[in-house]
Formats: structure tokens, sequence, C-alpha cells
């Protein structure tokens, strides 16, 4: 691709729009801004612009489309698979300024909000005013835009769906630089093709998020957690059906093994509640009546019981709900300190064959002889799968992740899985992506993502390209 | 658009495919098919052909790409805006006998179904084996493929959103013939963009959809209806942000007025439980625990009668709660019966503007010297509003139509609302979406639509076009 590069007429612009402060370039670039949480995908941009308005956006894709200068929005760069690392170069415009939260409209149950904002300042501002944003993915330090990006799903997808649910309209940017609102502050829409169901999950590909109208439902008054100890994984994931079919519908419904306790436990300095046995389910359940929820979760521990657990240990304080959810939220980090270096696989599948793909992962692990860790959203058959370096050389590791990925890809493909569940495609899975959905399959988002961005100036490299 | 015609070779082909008898031309195409519920538009396909599978569609399809013949999907032509009509002439695709339910998945709470199966069937369906779709648009003979092509919401959408929400994977015939899968058994995706969401709502214009994943949920074990008497209806509906605002949210919550409720009597021949009050809402509650839907429709029972309501009549059997409501499913059919033709206006607004609107359209009646009928979701702010023309002549309904369509979208548009909520834009709308979402809008639908259909074969003359 024949993008311009960045010159100092380009530096001098951006610095009258946004403050000469707000523009950073060469060693002025924090490391952080040249990769992001995982992908291994190393690439400083060439200029950085810390953005704090819709109009600065629009002013700055306007000066890029006309100079050619490929752009990557950025949010907190909490992604796993490069989709917010700048592979062109160019200009990166980092969004985390742009952080107000603009509207709380309690009779039309929506937050509006900047793309800026966290994901976790979201969460506390409506739960202070007895309101519930129900998607809730592990890193609650990403960007709500980051999220929308994504469509970031997180472990309440089993009963609540992911963040493109609760996403009612968006204030966008295109790469022309014309501002655009699809959607809005309606529960129902079918006015044309659905842009704003475009936009979600898109990477930064298609137009810059800028402002989001978010859907809120009321708080649940009631939450309890099980966590059921289990002789082995597969008999853990093989209730899972059992309970889905009983319809008795959990908020979340977690995995995890000993192994990743033991090093969570390690990394947080602080004990879990159990890690007596190999495996364990995690389950939640909400509501507003106690009753309602007793009768869910004894089901649910009966199913759980007759099928091979050890045990269930009920919390229904707070504080032993936080304690055992804050450890399932430091997985991720706890991994990737037990290593030197890791990628990840995050592939869905229909639930009921996740023991399947399981079973599959083990051999894997024996068979390239490379240390694999696993834990994931049973209960909506979306996996997160660490293959670690440890030791290897960089040459060996490179070989064997390849060939364990592509085992596991396949494998997810047989199942009618798909390559991503919630941390999309970026730069570090557009193979796997490729060989899901076929030639003719990337080639329809090619051309998508063309009536968009004509000049394929807006995060390139990404997704399909 | 430069068109063929369909010729003997053609219809020899389309015999030789589907069968002799699927196929139909000039007076043996009944004329059914030459428009659909209401739009007032009329034009007959040039041939009428029967499909069974999807192998069929893709053949037509490729046959129809090579011929520059253009090809229009049809349910069962229930749709109000002309999406379903052929108005380039062509090809008229009756998906009507892809009609089989393929698979029950209760491990995995879907329904693979074809697109021809009608909702009331699926709905039956699902509740025999104790499991819940919850879109419940008023129109029970309407296609899934039908609800999905214009994301049909109906009336449980204040609690359980639309058909979007419960679609979870499509298979579809692309314009070129090609058969593709978006999405399958699966709870997260974000693998590409989403071009499930995209063929959501696209009336026909981007794929054909053969087949569907939907996704059910337990069925409540209990349910219950309130039916709320108020004097007039500005008060009645002044009450649902206050609804919203309290954090009980009803499944439904809708409006009706006297003389909507005397022309659906006059129509059913039975009488409604109450018409003695101006203005009425109905709201039903559901759950799995007795004690939890009390407690909603208490409180929400003494804020409406905190706000004017003049009485609460609580409907808890099956039999009263399917009086009311299939009185309820009566109300277009009715409003159609008692007049020579009429047009609707199908908006949506934030839920807190909804009595402004509805304030509006009472001056419209008096300033046009017209009759306006009204109904509605008021807690999804998704209207549907009729205009009469009864005595009038063609010409002066034609005036009239216009002019008061025109204030109705504009002040649609001034609220933050858009031109539809669940019925589409097919040709009927064209000109309010364009008001509505601009050229820039307008002409990203286009590219979008070329991106999938580059001949523009699919569907011609509908939505953005």
């Amino acid at each position: 691709m024949n993008y311009s590069k960045i010159n100092n007429e380009d530096i001098v612009f951006l610095e009258s729009l946004c403050g000469k402060d707000k523009v950073f370039t060469e060693d002025s670039i924090n490391e952080d801004f040249s990769h992001d949480e995982l992908s291994g995908i190393n690439q400083y941009p060439e200029v950085l612009v810390e953005v704090s308005s819709t109009e600065e956006v629009s002013k700055i894709m306007k000066y890029a489309a006309k100079r050619n200068i490929p752009v990557t929005p950025r949010g907190q760069g909490t992604g796993l698979v490069g989709g917010s690392v700048a592979i062109h170069g160019g200009i990166m415009m980092n969004m985390s300024s742009m952080n107000k939260i603009i509207e709380l409209d309690e009779e039309n149950l929506t937050l509006t909000v900047e793309s800026g904002v966290l994901l976790m300042k979201i969460s506390k501002f409506v739960e202070e005013h007895d309101l519930f944003y129900p998607p809730d993915p592990g890193e609650k330090s990403a960007t709500i835009g980051g999220n929308i990006n994504t469509n970031a799903g997180g472990m309440r997808a089993v009963k609540y769906g992911v963040t493109r649910d609760y996403v009612r309209g968006l204030e966008v940017v295109l790469a022309d630089g014309e501002v655009m609102e699809f959607g809005g502050k309606i529960v129902k829409n079918s006015s044309g093709y659905s842009l704003k169901d475009m936009i979600v999950g898109s990477e930064g590909t298609l137009a810059i998020v800028t402002k989001a109208v978010l859907r809120l439902l009321p708080l649940p008054q009631k939450t309890i957690s099980l966590l059921i100890p289990y002789p082995d994984l597969a008999q853990a994931i093989e209730t899972v059906p059992l309970i889905i079919k009983s319809k008795s519908i959990p908020t979340a419904i977690e995995f995890m093994e000993r192994e990743v306790i033991l090093v969570a436990e390690d990394f947080l300095g602080k004990a879990f509640p159990d890690s007596s046995a190999a495996a364990y389910l995690l389950l939640t359940f909400d509501g507003n009546s106690k009753e309602e929820i007793e009768q869910a979760y004894e089901k649910v521990a009966h199913i759980c019981l007759d099928n091979g657990a050890l045990d269930v240990f009920i919390s229904n304080t707070r504080e032993r709900n936080e304690a055992i959810w804050s450890a399932r939220g430091a997985f991720l980090e706890a991994i990737k300190s037990s290593t030197s270096e890791m990628d990840e696989c995050d592939v869905v599948v229909p639930r009921k064959f996740v023991a399947d793909f399981i079973k599959d992962i083990k051999t894997l692990q024996d068979e390239f002889g490379v240390r694999i860790m696993n834990f994931g959203h049973a209960g909506d058959g979306n996996l997160h799968i660490y293959v670690l370096k440890d030791e290897l050389t960089e040459e060996i590791w490179k070989q064997k992740l390849n060939a364990v990925f592509d085992k596991m890809y396949a494998k997810a493909d047989k199942l009618g899985g798909l390559v991503s569940g919630e941390h999309g495609i970026g730069c570090a899975k557009k193979t796997f992506l490729q060989r899901s959905i076929g030639d003719s399959g990337i080639a329809l988002l090619k051309r998508i993502k063309l009536s968009f961005d004509p000049a394929n100036i807006l995060n390139p490299g990404k997704v399909c390209q």
C-alpha cells in the first residue's frame, strides 16, 4: 500500500488542531503504543495524537484522507490480536481522553458516553443508580470503544448476551471525516441496513466510534455464585449442556483447572477459596427474588452432583463473590506472568461441543511438547486457550505455535465453531479467518470495507486485508 | 434499469428445475402476488416460482445473474411497505414451501428452520417443548424469513428485544447463487464483520435467507396481563416513562384508544373486556416466580393509579389473556376493514417522547380533516399510525396523505426518532429514509448493496435504490 509518510507539515497541522502537548513523535511515543497486550506484533506509529472531541477526529480524518495517511484508532491497547497496532505507521489516534459520561437517561434506560470511557467506570456509575450494564469482559480497564470494536462478550453472555446487544446507537467518524449517527435512543429499528451492527465488531476498520448510546437494565437485586469442584475437567464441562437443557439458565458458567488457579494464587498472592480439585465450574445466578434464585441453583447443584461434582460451595456475600470473580478476572495476567511469551486462541464452538474440543487440546499438549493452559466461558462455548513459549527458542516456538494453532482452528471449524468469540481478528488471526470463511467470504468483507473506506486508510491490514 | 425480460427459455429452465406445477405465469399467477398487505403498490412478477430447497434457490440465482433478471423473494406477503412486490417484474421466488422445522437442539437452545416456516408454527412448536421464542409481532402468519428481513419487533420487545436478538445464524444465497452461512449455533462471534446482522433487516436486497438458527429461552412459567383504563390517551402514555424509570420492566406495554377497541369489537364480533374508558394501557409481566411478578405488577399498578388511571383489571388466566391479546392482534385488520384504503406510519421514537408525538397526531387529524387511528408499542416507542382514506377521492387522499406523512416523519426526526421500527422501508418509505439519513447515508447504503449484489438484481428498487 502506497501511503504518504508523515512530514513536518502534518505534525504542525496536528499540533495546531489538538495542542502541542497532545502530539508525540519518535522518542516521545511511549513504548506501550508500539504493541498491544499480547499479539507479539510491534510497530510504532509515525505520530501519536491524543484527541479530545469528535470535531478533532473528523478534522484529522479529513486531513488524512486528503494526504492518504493511514490512521489507527486506539483505546487502552488491551487487545490480544494486534488490532490497535499501527502496522502501516501513519497516525495513531489515542481515544482515551474522550472519556466523558454524557447522559444517563433513566426514562429511556440509556447511557450516552464518549468512546474512551473505561468499562469499569461505566459499571460503577450505573450501579450507583441501581442500573446494570450487563457485558462483563474480564479486562475492566478496556475502553467501551474497544469493547464495541471487538463486540466483547465476557462472562455474563450466557444470560445477557454480548456488547452488540447493549449498543443502541453510535456516533462515528467515517474515513472521509463525515460524522454520522447510526441508531439512537430507540428500542426498535428497521430503517435501512443496520450500520450500527456493521460497526460493532469491525475493529476500527470501517469508522471511528466517538460516542455510544448504551442500553441499561435494572440492577438485579440478588446474586449468588456456586464454585463446584470436579475430579476432572471433562466431567465438569460435560455437565454444562445438561444445565442448559434443564432450563435453569445461570448468568455465567465458567470453567477452570487447578493449574490455572495455582498460577493465579501465585500471581495475586491470595488463596482461592478452594484448589483441592482438578477442575471447577463457577456459576452465577442473579434475579430479584431469593426464591427464584434458590430454586434455580438448587436444581443445577443437583444436576452437578448427579454428574460427578465433588461438592457445591455457595458464595452469597458480596465479599466472597468478589474474591472468586477477581481471581477469575486475573487469569490472563497470571498465565502471562508465568511464561516468557504466549499466544491465544479465542474460538467459539456450539456449547455442547466444548468438552470435545478441550479433550483435543490436552492431546496437543503432549503431541507437541508445549505447555497449553486454558479457561473460558463454558456456558457460551467461548474458550481462551494459551500456548506458552516458556524456554523454547523463538524458532521452535513459532513452529510449534503454528502447528498447534492449525490443529485447534481446524478442530473448531469441524465442530461448527468460528475463529473468534470476542477478541477479534486484528492482524494475528487473519489466516484462520480466511480458512474459516474462504476466499469468497473474505472478498465480500473486503468489498464492504471499501464501501466504507475506499482508500483503505482506516486501520489498514486488519481483519480481511 | 435494463433488465432482461422473461422469455420462453427461462420458463423451461424454471419448470425443469422446480417442476411444471411450481411455475406460474400471466393469468395463472394469483392476484395476491401482485401486492402486499397494505402498501398500495401493485405489480405482477413475470414469473412466479415456488422453490423447495436451497439448491433450487442457488440455481435460480445463478441463472438470473447470468441472464440479468431481477428476483424478488417472497414469504407470506404480509408486509406493509411493498418490500415483497416485484416492482421490476422478473422472477418472484415464493419461499413458503420451504417450511420445515429442521432441528431443535435443547443443549444449545437453538431451533434451526427453513425460512418459509410461519411464526405461529415456531412459537407453538417450541412451547410444546417448554421453550420460548420471544419475538411476538402481531402478524402470526408471517414467515420467519419475512420477520428476519424486516427485523420485526412485536409486543415483547420491551423486555426481550427484537428478531435480530434471536437470530444466531443464517444460511443465505447471494445474488450470484453462492450459498453462505453467517454465524451458527454459537453464542458469541467476533470473526469479521457481522454479515448475519447485515442481512437481518435488509428486506431481501442483499441475499435470500434460506435457513435460520434461532436462539430460544426457557418458557416463563407465569404470565399476567394488566388492562388499565385512563380518562385520556395522553395521561396513559405519560405513565410509561415512569414505569420504565421504576425499574419494574414489563414484558410488553401497549396503548390503545376506545375508538380502536370499538372497531376491533365490530370486526371480531366479540366484546373487549372493557371499553368504557377513552384510553388504555395493556401490560404483561412474565417470570418463573409468582412473588416476583406480583411484586413488579403491584408497584406498576400503583404508579398508574397515582398518575390518573381509573382502575387496574388483572388478567391471570390463559383464557382471559388470550381474549385481550387476540383482540390486540386484530387491530390492523380491524382498522383496515373499517375504511376503503389506508397507509401506515411505523416510526420509532425514544420512549419518553411517545406522548409528545401522539399529541401532534391528534392535531393533524383536525388540521387535515382526515381520519387517523393509532395504537402501538408504548413501551418501546414504536407507533403504528393509520391514515384512512374513507370517502375521499383518490387525488385528495394522496394529497392529504403526503401532507400528513411529511409532518409525522418530520416530527419523529425532531424527537430523535427513525423512519421504521419494524415494518421496514420497502418502496413506500424510501423518501422518508432519504430525508432521515441524508444523501451521504443513502450513498453508503447503496455502496453496501452493491458490495453484495453488484448487478442489482436482488429485490431492486427497495430500501435505498
